[in-house]
Formats: C-alpha cells, sequence, structure tokens
C-alpha cells in the first residue's frame, strides 16, 4: 500500500520500518530532518511536505500530543487537498481530540481511525504492538494490513474513534496506579522490617505475573530509575489525559487525581526525565525514608 | 506430626484436611462444633479445649481477625501450660499484634511464626496456597512440612513475624488497588462510549495477565457481585490493617485511604456482604451512571 | 478619568455604574447589545467596538474566563492602535494568562494590571469589592482612584500582575474547602443523630465567624441551593484554575483534586447550576443519605 | 454543689478553679499527684480515690483520651458504688464510647452527659469555653451551674450524648481542614511569587475572620510552630475519632482521609510534638520547598 507517515520519534520510526519490511511503500514526513533521512536510508521517500505525505493512500500519524496534532493536522488547507482516503492516527491523544478530528476529516470526505498503541519502542521494533483500533468498519478493513504489519494483534473498539483513546489512555491510568500502589507498599515493608524486593517476589509469582509489577517493581526496589523507559513527565501526561477525559464525560477519579498528585511532586523533586517508576520517590519522602 | 489446629472456617478446614492427607495427626478446635465433627469425620480428633491443642508439638491457627486472636491464644494462663513448641498463626492479622504475640509466647518458651496465605478456599482444598512465612529459622525450618501440605511454595520473609503480615496486607492493598482503578476505569470506558468488557480483554491479554484483573475485572463488567469470593466488608478489613501498619510505621497511605472511602461508600449502599468487586458500584455513582 | 469599560455581566455592570457614580467618564463594550443599552442609560457612552474602549486613558475589563480574555483581548493588532496608557484585568484568569498578557501589553507600551476582586453582584453594587492588585507601581497609582470608587479596600500585591491572580484563586480554594469540610461533617452529623444546623450555630459562634460557614453552612443544612449565589460550575473553574496554577508551580494541591472530584460528582448528578452549596450532595450521596 | 473531678491536665486543671471559683466544693483527682496538691493549694480537697471522686453529686471528668476512660471509668465496680447522680465527661472522646458509657451508666442508675469544650487552656481559664452538650434534659439542668461557672454558653445538643462528641470532632475536622488548606494555598503562594502573609491579611480581612485563619495562618506564614497550642499528634487523634465516627456510622470522609495522610507525614518528618500548623510542613515537602 502507499502510505505516508508523519511523525518519526522513536515509536514512529520503529513502526515506518515494520511497515517498510512488510513491502509497503512509505513517505515519511518528520519536523526535524535526521530521522526523515535514516528512514529514507532504509528505503522510505521523503514526503518533503504534510501535504506529500496526505497524498499516498493512506495517512498514518505518530506525533507527540494534543497540540502537536492539533497544529498540524487538523488544518482545513491540509484535509481539503489531500488524496488520502483514511487518516490513521496511532498517538495518545484525547478522545475530545478524536472527536473534533473526525468531524474535520469527515468534512474532507476522508475517514479517521485512531489507533493508539500499547508497547515501547523495542515491541514495536519487534512488531508485537498491540493496536487498539476504533473507526468507521470499511476504513479498519482498510488498514488492517499496516496493523498486521506493526502489531501482534488488533483490538477493534467500535465505530468511535474516541473509543480507542479511551482505552489507550485507560490502560496507561491503570499501568501508573499499579506503579503508585506499589510505591506505597514497599514504602510500608521498608518502613516496617520487611525486604521490598521479598515481597515483589511473592506478588510476581501469585497476584500479579507480567511485565509491569516485574519491570516496575524492579526499578522500585532498586530505586533505580535510569535509563527512563517511560518518561515519568510522559505519564503525567496520560493522566492529564484521564482527567480530562473523566471531565468530559463527568466521571470523577479519584485514583487519577492522586495519581496527579505523586506525579507532580516528584516533578517537583527533579525526577520528571526519570522513569516513571520515579513515582516512588513520592511515597518514600511522605514516609521520611 | 502431631498438630493442633485452631479455627475451622472455611480457610481452616481446607487447610486442616490438607494436613490430614499429607499425614499429619491433626487436633482440632473450632468454637462451634460442627466443623469439628466434620473434620473428626475425616480423620482428625477432637481437642476439646484450646489447652487441647496446645498439647500438640505444633498449634497452627487461623482465626478472623486480631480480636479474636487476643481474646482466644493471647492467654497468659494457657500460654504457661502449652506442651506445643511453635504456634503458626496463619491468620490475616496486623503486625502489631504479630509483634505482642511474638514476645508473649517467647516469654513461655513458645516459638512463634507468622504465615498468613494467598489463595482463597479453593486454592486451599488443592493445596496450591502461598505461605507468607516469618520467624525464627528453626521454627520455620521445624513447620516446613506442615507448609508442604498446604501450600505450592513457601515464601521466607525473615526472622521477625511481623514481616509476614505486612507482606500480606500488602499484597491484600495492590489486590484492592487494583480492582479501584479497573472500577474507575470501566466508569470513564461506560461513559465515553466504550464497552468495559472490550477494554478488559485488551488489558488482560497485555499488561495485566494473571487473576486478578480477569476475575475481579469480569465481575465489575458484568456488575455481578454475588456470590462473594472475598466479601467486600473483608476487603474493607484488610485496607484498615494496611492503614494501622502505617500508622505505626509512619508510613502515609493515601492510595489506601482512598480505598477505603470507596469501601466504605460501597458498605453505605448495601454491598459490604458482596464481592469486594463490588468496589465498582461506588466509581459508578460518583459518576451517575 | 476616561474609562474604557469591556464585559458587562453581572458584576461588570455593577462596577461599572460605581464608576459612573463617582464622576469618572465610561465608554463600555459588551458581545451582546442589551447590557451597553442598559448602561448607556445610567450615563455611559457605548464604545461601539473593542478598539473604541482602547481608545480611553485606561482599559478595565471583567470577562469570563481566559479563553474570552485570550480571545478578545490578547490582540496583537487591538494592542498595537490602543490609546489606553493602562489595562486593568478584573477577572478571575489564570496566573500563565496574567504572565502572557503582561509580556504582550509591555510590547505596545501598555501597562497591564491584574485585579480580582472579592465579592459578588450586591457587595460589587455597594462599592464594597475586596480588589486584589498587582502590577508595577506607577500602574497601581494611576488606577488607585478606580479602586476606590468600586472597593471598600484595596490590597496591593506586588509588582507583579498573576500574584494577584494566585490572590483570588487561593482565596476561592480556601471558600470551596470550607464548604467540602462543612458537607462532610454535617453528613457525618445527621447520620449519627446530631442536628447539622445545631452544629453550624456552635461553629459560627465561635471558631467560624464570618460569611462563608454562616452563608453556604445554612444553605447545606437546608439543602435549599436556589437560587445559585456563586453557580457551582464557576466553583469547578477556579478549582480548575488552582490546580493548573499548582501545575505551572510544581506545587500538589491535594485538597484541591479531592475538591474537583467532589464537583464534578456534583455537576454529574445534576448540581451544575445550583449554588456551589450542593457540592454537599456529593458527601451525602457517599453516604447513602 | 459537691462535686468530684477527675483529671488534672492543664485544660481539667483550669475548668476545675473556675468550679472553685463559683463557690462550688470540689473534690479532685489526678493519676500524679502534683496537680492534686495544686488544685488543694486552691481550695479543693483531694478525693484520695476515684471512688471518692464518686462519691460526690456530680462528676466531672476530663481525662486524655477513649483508652484512658475506658480503664478508669468504665468499671463496674466504681459505678456500683458510686454516690454520685451525674457524671459529666469533658473530654474528646469517641461517639462509640459515649454510647458505652451512657449504657453502663443507665445500668447504675447514673446519668451520664457528654460535654466536649470548645477553647485551649487561656479559654478555659477565663471561663470562655463554648459547652457543647448532650444528654437527658433532667441531667442537663442538674449540672448547668456548673458548665455556667466554666462556659461562655452551653450549646445543648440533644438527649443522645454521642450528639455532643460528634459536634466536638466535628468542630475540630474543620479546623485542621482550614488549616490544610491554608498549606496549601500558602505553598502555592510562595511558589508562585505571592508572600504568603500578603495573602493571609487579605483572607481575615474578608473571606475568612476569626481566630482560626488568623492564628494558625500566622503560625504558617512564619513557619514558627512552637510552642504548641495544640500539638499536632492531638490533631491526628481527634481526625482519627472522625474517620472512627464515619466508620461507626458508614459515612466516608475523603477530607479526613487526606488531613490524616498529611498529619501523619508530618510526624514522620518530626513535627508531632510541635502546633498543628506544622501540618503545612507537608504542604512545602511535596512541592519542595
Amino acid at each position: 500500500m502507499d502510505v505516508g507517515f508523519i511523525g518519526l520519534g522513536g515509536m514512529g520510526r520503529a513502526m515506518a520500518r515494520r511497515l517498510l519490511a512488510a513491502g509497503h511503500s512509505v513517505r515519511v514526513w518528520n519536523r526535524s530532518p535526521a530521522p526523515v533521512a535514516e528512514l529514507v536510508a532504509d528505503g522510505a521517500t521523503a514526503a518533503g511536505t504534510l501535504a506529500g505525505a496526505f497524498g499516498a493512500q493512506v495517512v498514518v500519524s505518530m506525533l507527540a500530543d494534543d497540540r502537536v496534532v492539533e497544529s498540524l493536522l487538523l488544518d482545513e488547507e491540509l484535509l481539503a487537498e489531500a488524496q488520502a482516503a483514511t487518516h490513521v492516527n496511532m498517538a495518545t491523544v484525547s478522545p475530545a481530540l478524536a472527536r473534533r478530528a473526525a468531524e474535520l476529516h469527515a468534512r474532507h470526505g476522508i475517514g479517521y481511525v485512531a489507533a493508539p498503541v500499547l508497547g515501547r519502542t523495542d515491541v514495536a521494533a519487534a512488531g508485537n504492538l498491540n493496536v487498539l483500533a476504533a473507526g468507521p468498519a470499511a476504513e479498519l478493513d482498510r488498514v488492517a494490513p499496516l496493523f498486521e504489519a506493526m502489531g501482534r494483534r488488533t483490538w477493534p473498539l467500535g465505530e468511535d474513534p474516541a473509543a480507542a483513546n479511551v482505552a489507550k489512555i485507560s490502560a496507561n491510568f491503570l499501568l501508573v496506579s499499579a506503579i503508585e500502589a506499589f510505591s506505597e507498599a514497599a514504602a510500608l515493608a521498608e518502613a516496617s522490617g520487611l525486604d521490598p524486593a521479598a515481597l515483589l517476589a511473592v506478588l510476581t509469582d501469585s497476584l500479579f505475573p507480567g511485565p509491569v509489577y516485574a519491570g516496575y517493581g524492579g526499578m522500585i526496589t532498586r530505586q533505580s530509575f535510569e535509563p527512563a523507559g517511560f518518561r515519568l513527565a510522559l505519564g503525567l501526561k496520560d493522566v492529564n489525559l484521564a482527567l480530562a477525559a473523566g471531565s468530559d464525560a463527568e466521571v470523577p477519579l479519584p485514583l487519577a487525581s492522586l495519581l496527579r498528585d505523586s506525579l507532580l511532586q516528584a516533578i517537583a523533586h527533579g525526577h520528571g526525565e526519570q522513569d516513571l517508576a520515579a513515582i516512588s520517590t513520592t511515597s518514600r519522602t511522605r514516609a521520611g525514608i
């Protein structure tokens, strides 16, 4: 398929490479030029402009946040002249933006699909992402081969693109919740004479298998937060998306409020660029550890 | 081994039967007589009195809570006349009680081991409990065969019995945290047009495998809370133990505070005897769902 | 003084009338025409356009929120052609907006003063507002006669306009905090067999004199929330301003987070257009009252 | 009247002196002898034993907390032999204790009145306490002259003694709430470039007159917490009473939970023996100030 790909950060580069490896033709665009050159060396072509990227059959975008998507892509002129039949926005953005975007694309006859993903850059490089996809059924069918190239599984979440964004935001909210919970427990353990690592070993072999408790829990028991797999400041961004979605839907989320305050404290204490696991410093500070 | 077993609730009966099945001689005691008769039919003998149970080599107790342990077993006279070398308290009680108990038993020359377990009655019946054990190494060695009969694995957590209680309380705190987090996310999903069951399917196949999210999450997406596998009122008891342990160790646990308030609201709305998953009714009430 | 006055809602009308009554010449502007006609009948002139209002010596604005101020007044063209020496923004807006506005006005040689007020429309009509004023000293001096016409007292809060907005936001945060606190206490009282009105009588005659506890407390004990003196939805707007200011300054405000969730629940239950005192419905719902 | 007075801490001494000054005959008892000698020098007689104090017409007690009241006064033997017609418990204790005490006293034919007070030792010395009184009307009438000697005003709160304890607990909950709210606002102010003292001056002259904001607020703006007028650890005791009362009445009090965590953090950081205003150190620690 002829694909435009917009946004070549760590995730975007890995995903675009998977499309190339699956035999798709990919025109790439990025604000800074170095990643474009890198992908061109891998077989992509340079789109030159956003309009160039929107000249492909399908456009995939993987940008940083609502603000960037809004300023670059929710542009009447760009969409009016686009050739693309479908735009797949794979970034973690707000459901509110998805609703505005879907409406705007519809006015210009372009299908809009929201397809945020679960997985970090190494998972993306291996093509093992979980793709949370929502949009009109025909659009989802059209872009299914792209998802197959990038992910281990596609989860269809209905016709309303915003639903996929709610799912992604919820997943990250649960992720941060689990980390805060273990952080508090680890502080209690340490102050009570129980080795937090021993506690973690029990938990991951019983109630809480899987990557989250083992991975973040391990960083917490070692109090080692670098290099950052998932930056704490990004965790706050995602919790704020959950709170904003809750506000729009009139759903109080007191646990998300608590996470926001814990993360903000960690940032105030200089941990914003460290891994999300550094939220545990807040629990320790509370206890004077 | 000659074992006294005190407390034949659902968990106690299943655990005592595992000891019988492993060939141990078991003298049982229970406040009400019916469970005693049941176990005698299975091969146990009736201890008759608490002193009778403490006439065995080792005593295992599995009572409801701090108050019951305190009033029945932390008794100077009972301990002064006990023959037992070791008392293994497998109930979920406070670390503070463990400290008082260890000190009192030591004065009477009895070893005290705290060994709370992870797993419900069906897990206990299958001998698959995780045993969180702490106490003097020689005592843990002595009772290891009993743990082998009852559990899939024994987790030694050090010399201080209280540490095992901290571990159990922490595990249950994390359990309730995970359920609250999913409850809030499910309310957000429902109010935003995303099917909570679809969200749950994604999560349990990606970030959150294991029994907790699948099991409690399923009850939450179905809003079906009976029969109660783990009564909500017991969940509040355990969260209160976490808060009390935090208070003793001067460790603020704001997430435990939030859970306490959510559980208390669920109880105020009549869900105390339902499954812990009914904490999700609080999230729905907040959102007016 | 020759004054432009922008924004003739309930507060704006009352404040503009005070300026007229003190002998100032006032050119008024409002998005909808009826309030303009009303003020012209009182002796004002119609500014016709925003540029007309900015043709006066001093401009006073009293608009709804950040978004409206941003879109109407933070306009390069408007400010470039303005005659006014000083712009006094008396609305409750964010400190972040004050910083952007001050910088933008400075580039166009216009002094920017932030002067939000404490008091509702009846207080404004009586000229009894408390004016929280911050900005360059010379600018504060210039507009002092206007503040004297509108307020009982002017509180100079330094050279940085944002400080005045922080003060106003803090005052409203404390106001909502007091109301939430009494709401929770009233629910506890009612559920415990203590008449909340008797509790309120004690409190207002001892620890908590003044208008806040008596006024809002009275509405809470009567569970009577109409007519709305201060709309609950506006209370949420102000708490959100506090949270945003906290976020910018890296100051966690867990009590503001709690208030946000209580207010959001009240809105989800249909109380957004009632008085702020309706936040008490959340405490009652929690308790199943 | 012939009065037994039990408990001669700072408050008890001041209150007993007021009774003496009003011409009552007072037999005093205290666990340690020095305060007894002090009051005897002021005209009291030494009761010698608790039974001696209960030999008077009316007994007033002012003990530290539930535990002390329970162990000293809720004693079958003591009450069985008492001559006193009425026992007035003026301590800040739980409504649950009041209910048990009322029931126990009734069985022995003794009237039980709960009459906790608002005011510290200086207020007590001046006879300006607010007396929150509940109990059978005839009992309240009987002891009214004592209240007149000790307080500026008696607030009758109904027949159920527990109601008076709920009122006192609520008042202290509101007090700590106000202090936490101002603490958070002061941290926001300081981090935002607004002088917290200037903020306090505005607030106490407008929305929040009265002793609470001015008094505690002043300590907070000066970050000066000694000598302790109201020890922070006692504040935590009272917030815990509120939470326990909420738990008994199935009333979630999330603001009380937040206060508990803030106070516990302050204690973990070494502020337990300082004034309650030191709760503000928690807000500052959160913000990294």
